[in-house]
């Protein structure tokens, strides 16, 4: 292992000398402190990186509640990318720099008032984002250190396994139903993966988030800390993972999800009209305009 | 929904006046007495219509244990119908007026010495019964109080939610194996869905009627209330189900269970053609023979 | 029943006497005492009958760890399609003759070292195994009296109720990915079925080994017992079994089991080429070789 991540980290030196990566030279900047090579970052995503453990911390950094925006899922996609392809690295804890929220799910603002292409362009990244994130290659550890709606559920739900702070006024859950919009199949299918059928039928149509002490018993989350202790039990969580050899573990892995995958691949140009046409609806935005506002009151 | 509401009901209201349900004028006129809707009834289901609440209650009330007949069926069916297409009525509580009973099922004499024309429409009423309830657009809570055994229990778990009154005396389950008779296949999809791959397998091979205690701990029912409490609880439940938009819900609920229909309606005949001829056999026409013999020495 | 038992048993006689069998004369003659039928046995696998009950227990006798090689499965096969094919015989109680272990699973040397034609022979071997096992018209019960990791977590997963004695040192699970293999697709679908997809994704990931408390809140199996009750619990269970009529109990089990068996079967050959040319790699080789070196070293 410590031979492959000599190489990979290598080859990570190579590609960055040839210039392959100048179109992102602002992100390779942060990438490679000049000392040492231990963060990179853009603007939503920090990315905190121990070569000696090969494990990276990415920590959600868009206040005030980590909104999953266009930018934030493509900040998302692109660095989960590099690790990825970046041998040095074999465990990836997800995080939040936001107190109180690990986030919030989609950005409301992308789905309302905008093109059609804007709709398409969106949902494609959180297709994205998910298709990325479920499939990784990296042992994956979600540290729930806040509440964790919609897509902030999708997301932990994603991982491979799930630590939250044990603070009952976080709650966990796909409520899409409560703002009048449905959860699609993909995020459907990874509730049903994690609690079962039953319990997602109800969490589903209900739109039920769940505090953490009932996340944890119908099995949303796998364990529950207090909440200055969640990074230090996933820190150790990882090294549990990482005592197993990657390859048989991303095989059963891969042997695991893949069906669940390929339904979204199957019918990927499809769920994005499906969204896009249900999203533009005049019905829908109607009510995505009263929640806006609504939140607007509250923060006002 | 108070306009759409009020179309439906005109929209009723025109479709009676024009005749088109001459056919069933008996049923026409329990449907709307003289003073105000309230209430509508055949010889096996009391339907009481509530238009404040959009909440219709479903009584099963065929003495002396609501057994599923043809007739029982076709009544259910035709009621559910009605309220399908009444856009005035959003839920729907399914309970037994019997004393003590849900429902005890199929009833064994439309599968007892009858002719495989009748085996043929009876089953296809069973199946009716169950794709109605299974899709309903209506939020469907079964309030179970009483036993549940084998198609009462198919019932019960066609429902969006079920609260059962929490006496260990009353049973539910599909306990077919037990007459020597197989639930179909539908009955165990619903019923995996439900309680999942491995107590579904359990419960079916040995035929297991839950206790109420059971039956709540393995998941076949969502709530145990003390027996005088089981309406009203069902009518709390179904105002919380009811606080979401019925389109999301609704979006949801058929997204969950699709496949699961789909699966039968793709083989509705064939299942139909091996229901008559498993049925017809010798050795189960006996076996149903002495139960049925059983059934009458115990009541005599 | 009775009338059926006799007539299997006069079978086995008439093919018997002709000399059918007579390529299998040793296990012949241990399988028909010259005073009473009442045992068979082969090298590694002891069966004792009992034609009052229809109960036949079946021994796994290979000291010291029960390892499945290529002869134990075989001969596992052969005394289970005896057993299937004698209609005196509705049950089967699986368990160990040998003291703390069950079964240690699949034989690592058979996968290390060899030929590609006998890594083919093997897996085709314990493909059949599972598909007897699992299809079996037997109710069969494991009496789990000791550890039983991988391939012996798969037989104790195959039948149809578990009972393990309650002793913390026995361990039960899946644990391939600790030797750096993989749990094969249908392993992985025997443990959904019976714990679900989410606990399967996390215990076959990191290769866990379930002490029997965490086993049984886990669902991987049933009861638990002081380990001098495991036999004589598993008897009364299948006397409860047994009280089922065997016709629809079989229709269900194979409902609720085909799909799973047809996933193999539509593509037994390519998992076996699968098996064989993962098995063969250098690097798999080197890390059985590894793994088997430790194992002598405990023992020396």
């Amino acid at each position: 292992m410590a031979a492959a991540a000599a190489t990979a980290s290598r080859a990570w030196r190579l590609l960055r000398g040839s210039g392959a990566f100048h179109g992102r030279a602002a992100i390779q900047r942060l990438w490679d402190p000049p000392a040492q090579r231990r963060l990179f970052s853009n603007n939503k995503i920090l990315v905190e990186l121990d070569e000696n453990t090969g494990v990276a911390v990415m920590k959600m950094k868009s206040p005030p509640v980590n909104s999953q925006t266009l930018e934030f899922l493509t900040e998302f996609s692109i660095s989960l990318e590099k690790l990825e392809n970046d041998r040095a690295y074999r465990g990836l804890i997800l995080t939040s720099a936001t107190p109180k929220i690990f986030s919030a799910g989609l950005d409301i603002t992308e789905m309302c008032g905008k093109s059609e292409e804007h709709y398409a362009e969106f949902w494609r990244a959180v297709q994205e984002m998910w298709l990325k994130l479920y499939m990784s290659r990296l042992v994956t550890i979600a540290a729930i250190n806040g509440s964790s709606p919609a897509g902030g559920c999708l997301m932990a739900v994603s991982c491979d396994y799930r630590i939250m702070a044990e603070n009952p006024k976080y709650g966990i859950g796909l409520n899409e139903t409560r703002l009048g919009i449905v959860a699609p199949f993909w995020f459907k299918d990874t509730m049903i993966n994690t609690i079962g059928h039953r319990a997602t039928e109800q969490a589903l149509q209900m739109g039920l988030l769940y505090p953490a002490p009932q996340a944890l018993s119908i099995g949303i989350v796998d364990q529950l800390v207090p909440e200055e202790k969640v990074q230090d039990v996933a820190a150790a969580a990882m090294t549990q993972w990482l005592a197993i050899p990657d390859h048989a573990r991303l095989i059963t892995k891969s042997a695991m999800r893949k069906p669940t995958v390929d339904r979204l691949l199957t019918h990927r140009e499809a769920d994005i009209q499906n969204f896009v046409s249900f999203i533009s609806r005049d019905s829908i935005q109607k009510s995505l305009q009263v929640y806006l506002e609504m939140l607007k009151g509250k923060k006002g």
